[in-house]
């Protein structure tokens, strides 16, 4: 139940459209639908503002088929994460609307009909591995109706090709890097800004980057007081974040 | 070199009161002042808007008054993090105006005379020896202009005492949790909101906290996408990170 | 060999129905049969009330097949942990009245014929991923004549959804916990009751969960001092654990 | 406030002996007292039975001795945990009543009037360094009423020292292992009982036992189902999970 | 080149079968034989007694047949080990003589033909997936000429079938013990003889076994000092380790 | 863009063969081609003398064409670095020249035509799995114009093997040794020789190895001076080390 | 009891100069004596054949004292590790006869009187920071009756050093190397004899050192199988196996 | 003994001014003096062209005065490390000609007579606290006869700073940087150089740094290949490995 339904009910009711007992009955859905292996959270969008997110991992096509009907019906506005592309096509074939977005593993249906914010967020990557967590974390955001850019494959390593995003990395409101290997473009981005930068270790990488610790704990280090981590490879999260911080 | 500063130069150049010549010189300042051991960022305020925040660890008493008093000169406002009391007790002896806050280990000198802040930060802790980090981040916050609320002692064993905690948390635009040991607060606060959350692992408690480690690894994990981490008794840096996203 | 059996031997030797020599031949079975690769231990039902129960990994289909055999012949309740559907498949091809359950991977014989108990064991997990773990301990825990219920998917990060379960924890002798991510809903589950909580680390989640050490880190450091823990994804030794407890 | 506190206001009102006004007055008492930098919760009683325990570390002496008065006034039964003796001393020295308990470093207040558990707890130790901790497992179970004993130095290099306990093992109804280095101690003793086995890994020994890391992986990694684990030296919370189970 | 070879040559010398020019050609052998890849150490039977052994990882088939050839020739004893079924069969079909142990992964070669020791080596285990650990430590000492006993499947929380190995254990000159999960094994065996335990961790187990990390540190830390350990998973070591001893 | 051809854009400026505008335009390419997922450096041959070098892992067979395609056309010396057979045959398939390393996992196309170094580079490894490695800087180092040597398998459990190198090492400029297991060679190597040696830790072995994680630790610890360490199962990053040094 | 003791009682019972009801007396002690916190094992010397060495840490003076006594008149040799001197001096004010071996932290009492064995243990270090720990291993093999030689400082930084011991290594039943830092002795040691090399990683050096963990990982991994391994820092426990080894 | 002595011995042998018996003597003296707790190596100076350096941790001040006694009579240069200054002040009581560096905690003795290089190294820090370990490697580079300039406190977070020093930057053959927190600082100078850098990860920090793992780990991943990497806080170690590069 989004917002706006709760607020066109409230009108009805007020405009005797409505008459209370029904009004009653549509709001009082649960807060939740329980369907036994999961309790889908229908009044998040009331609290949060966003839909609740289905994460993909560890989940049935025939479960997430049955999530995402739930969500279609409750919320208007889906997103699941993690989905590989074998049960996204088979959400698809059962239900329409639905987009598979590859490179981020991600599947979304619907789209915030809010404003789309004027000024935005922007998600960079230091190399090209990276784009994979950039993009979910893109879609994220773009899916709760923030302006996004990207600046991919600007590692420290090529000062150069960082500095050129200089009019990019000025005009965003809010900064997520994505990086793996020795995670240092947040320090250094956050060293050219006064804004919140959003870094995510990513697990790319070999040999000592353990699965992405190595990134992790360069931006937990990071000297730039600019920056709060995530978990590895979560480009969702830094979407979300970003998103809430975007908002305010 | 504040930014006020700067726009009070340039009006005296535009209204004849102050010569080119003057002006340039007074602008021209390095960004920073190299003083062998250390550079000293003068520009920060610029860049950032804040005053370089001078890291006391690993500095003798004369230095921290060498550097105590580059940025009493440049800045007006300046903060130092992680200063033992003999070495504040020794700045205080040979510069005026300085304060220690015995608590967060921080010593300050002037404030941001913007305007505060009218909605605000709220600092929240799991248990009572985490209030020495979260005391780092309260002073920073209040530094850079912000109203700063705390609630602590209200970890999520006794649930109640969080609850009762609920006004304040839907006041704060941003909220910061400080919590060693479980470091569950965060993931219960992030869910109860639709605002960023910044976490911050304690290095208190023993065993298999692994000082701090535990807590990091559960808010990275946190399954609640409004939250976002820094260091291990980071309470500067969540302080400072808060103080960004509330300017927004 | 259970304890109903040697009662009812003694028994016949006392009503001089059985004779002392075929008595003592009945019950001088060595402790344990050794059938090379393991040693099958035939009295655990007498020391410990319960069968032995069959670790399923690193056994081929064969020695799989020729253990329940000797499990179903000496103690008449069965229970096998971590098996795949194809050796399930195989031992139920081979031996008659095995129920497999795919969630928990656990093979089944029989039940334990002494009353259920009344009051009983409340299981819970975090999240949807956790239910494989949960399931087996259910699974144990019921095999061993306890009542089970269960609450799955009520995460701290939905508080209401773990709210509404209130009157189930009343209920509960005792509860098993399954978590992976942040690991924190035992600490809050604990924090709400006076009764032993057993936690069990779950393995899912992604990057800094370190394959459930994150929620195993969080749950040793539990400021709920009503939670003990077991190994990671260890849902039987859970199940177990509560048994015992909640036989006493 | 008590249980019979309770009862007894309770009984007060139905006997008019005490009017309704003043009875909620009484009743109506916040369920913790916030005292700035704590907030000490004087409800626990009624939730868990129990005295909420002072976790002694990271408080200074004047903020110990105002916690130990509320928890006076409101529980009568009081346990500080960790507590050094200089504290301790000075605890003493501002109230009459409390006992310092060198070993376990705890201080006591009172104790418990219910009767005394029949059947008790088992606390056993592998080696003479493991003492402290049981000892805070020992102090802590008798101060919720149990009958408590110990098996102390009966380490599995020595088996015929921990046979020799075995009628010690069969009395108990729960039992806590406390061991340091390898930690095998709970899987021996585990495998040879049917009761619960709460283990406890100490940081004592050197080199690879990493602090206590390397018997907190042993024990996790019991082959005996009967046993589940707490934080690295905590004796307090072995105690308090026996003392849980104990009761049932 | 074996002890054997050499000593015939030289005594063909001295009884003037052989002229030196020929018996340097044939002792003037490089120590090893360059194949690009790998240098085959043809003399390490005259510094070690043992033949060298192969190491069956990384290796192509090729690779594998090129390198068995030269030790067959050279030494006439070989043991490959870590071989999968594929590569063995290759081999075997290649080269004649070489016999697959499957459950050590091992293809060995001939077999040591001087005297069979007379006491030997006991190889226990803890439970049934640790054997394919301890046959690689079997057949290796059997390859080396050592009676070798086993006792399987002993873990201590069956304490009573450890016990039942009593005989075994005392009349063993060198015991190897390979154990997963709690690893106690060791410690406890190592408590009840006078003689060198090696100790071998096993990678079996799950969660916080760590893929043998748990076991690896019980043993380093076994409070009895008769044991030794080597490198998880290395029973090609253990046995390797007690056939030197035996033979002293 | 190499130098060579910028001379010579220059010298025909000089020379009035090219005018000013043909040749800004020529010149002025951006450093970089951004081709969306990435951004080819094609200045980098400028700045440090090389080619970009392409890293192989997490690019489609498609992305991997375009890179080289824009590589060849830029450079004209080309080294992709881990590149799977089936990808490397679909780049050889869409463009001639390039040709496949199969122990290196690389691709090559052209080659420095720069004079080749009289001195040179020797590649050691401990044993044969680490030929991998090995060829990997054996390769990078030959691309970048200098004269290399090799000993293979000649790790210090056979010291004779590794003496017979010795005229060898000491002809060399710079060492590079690869070496997985104990990772003890580099120590050995750098404590015979004054020059500079790099240490590549190798993921090879098993057990306590932890995935290089031991042969880097130990290469970090060496107690030769004359030894630095890049990461794990980094040949390349070895031999271009190797490489800027010999060219010095 | 020493063996010997016992001998003497049986052959006074045997030759009536001991009558059956004392000897009995005499034989029949407990086989340890139970001092409340610990249980001093007085029959290890009849089991093992050695007495039960005193671990010194976290044992106060006085319990010091007590146990010492004990053990003077059970066994008569006597050894105590890890024994700061305070400790020390107050036990040699307390009992004569004791002495204290500053490098190794040990007090010793009396001398195993069997004969000295004639070939002996030959202890390494390979710097001058790991005398210590390999003090404490000549200590417990000299006490134990074993002829024992030492090289120090021998490191493989300096392989000249080393080659020159190659006498002392020929001579040397069993070895016993004592290094910290890269850990890389052992492999070069056992890779040169046939005979067990017991390794001890020793705590020292500095950052990736990491208290020993880099050396014990070389050493677990070392690719000569002659070598197995003891706990960091464990001195006593190399000289006590390489006792055990050596009495064979 | 100094290559230089050596030359000088021959020639006077050549020009008849020292027989060849004396001759003999003077350069037959062992290649490493024996003190029995060390090894003095007096031929390194030939081997590898410097002293023996003198770790200093370890060792008493009578230890420490008689190594630096051996050093000064056999190489005339002397470098002694990890020195504190009670120590320091000892030997220089004792010995004359020797300096204290306080900073860099180093005693040195002489100084390399050889030319000084003309092109040098640079010494880059990213903070003030880096400069300890910045310091060793300055003081060894200059006793190794290097021209060695410094660019201190220029961390990434601060990126004018650092570009501030690109002319030092440009103008050095090998640059060694100290880094601790995020380590960052060694990937972004290797992205703007084509010369060595020798990274030195520095413990400095606080939480998740975990005493320099976290840099260590970063400089390991650095993207940019020109980075090799020794011990965290082996200021020595890079200071001489860059010297070794520099005098190629």
């Amino acid at each position: 139940m989004r917002m706006e339904d709760l607020k066109r009910i409230l009108t009805e009711v007020k405009n005797n459209k409505t008459d209370v007992q029904d009004a009653l009955k549509l709001i009082s859905n649960l807060p939740y639908v329980d369907i036994g292996f999961a309790k889908y959270d229908t009044h998040r969008f009331l609290r949060q503002g966003f839909p609740e997110v289905i994460f993909g991992e560890g989940k049935t096509d025939k479960e997430m088929v049955k999530l995402c009907k739930i969500a279609v019906e409750n919320g208007g506005v889906v997103m699941v994460t993690r989905v590989v592309k074998k049960t996204a096509d088979y959400v698809r074939k059962h239900i329409d609307g639905f987009k598979y977005h590859a490179d981020a593993h991600m599947l979304t249906y619907g789209r915030s009909n809010g404003k789309r914010s004027k000024t935005g967020i922007l998600i960079m990557t230091a190399g090209t591995v990276d784009r994979f967590v950039a993009e979910e974390a893109r879609i994220t955001a773009q899916m709760f109706g923030n302006t996004v850019d990207t600046s991919y494959d600007v590692g420290v390593a090529g000062l150069h090709r960082l500095l050129d995003q200089m009019e990019k990395i000025k005009k965003a409101r809010v900064i997520v890097v994505a990086a793996g290997m020795d995670g240092a473009l947040p320090s250094v981005v956050g060293g050219l800004v006064d804004k919140p930068v959003i870094a995510v270790p990513v697990s790319s990488g070999y040999g000592a980057s353990f699965k992405g610790l190595s990134s992790l704990l360069t931006m937990l280090n990071s000297c730039s007081p600019t920056v709060a981590v995530v978990n590895i490879d979560n480009g969702f999260g830094a979407g979300f974040m970003a998103s809430l911080i975007n908002r305010l």
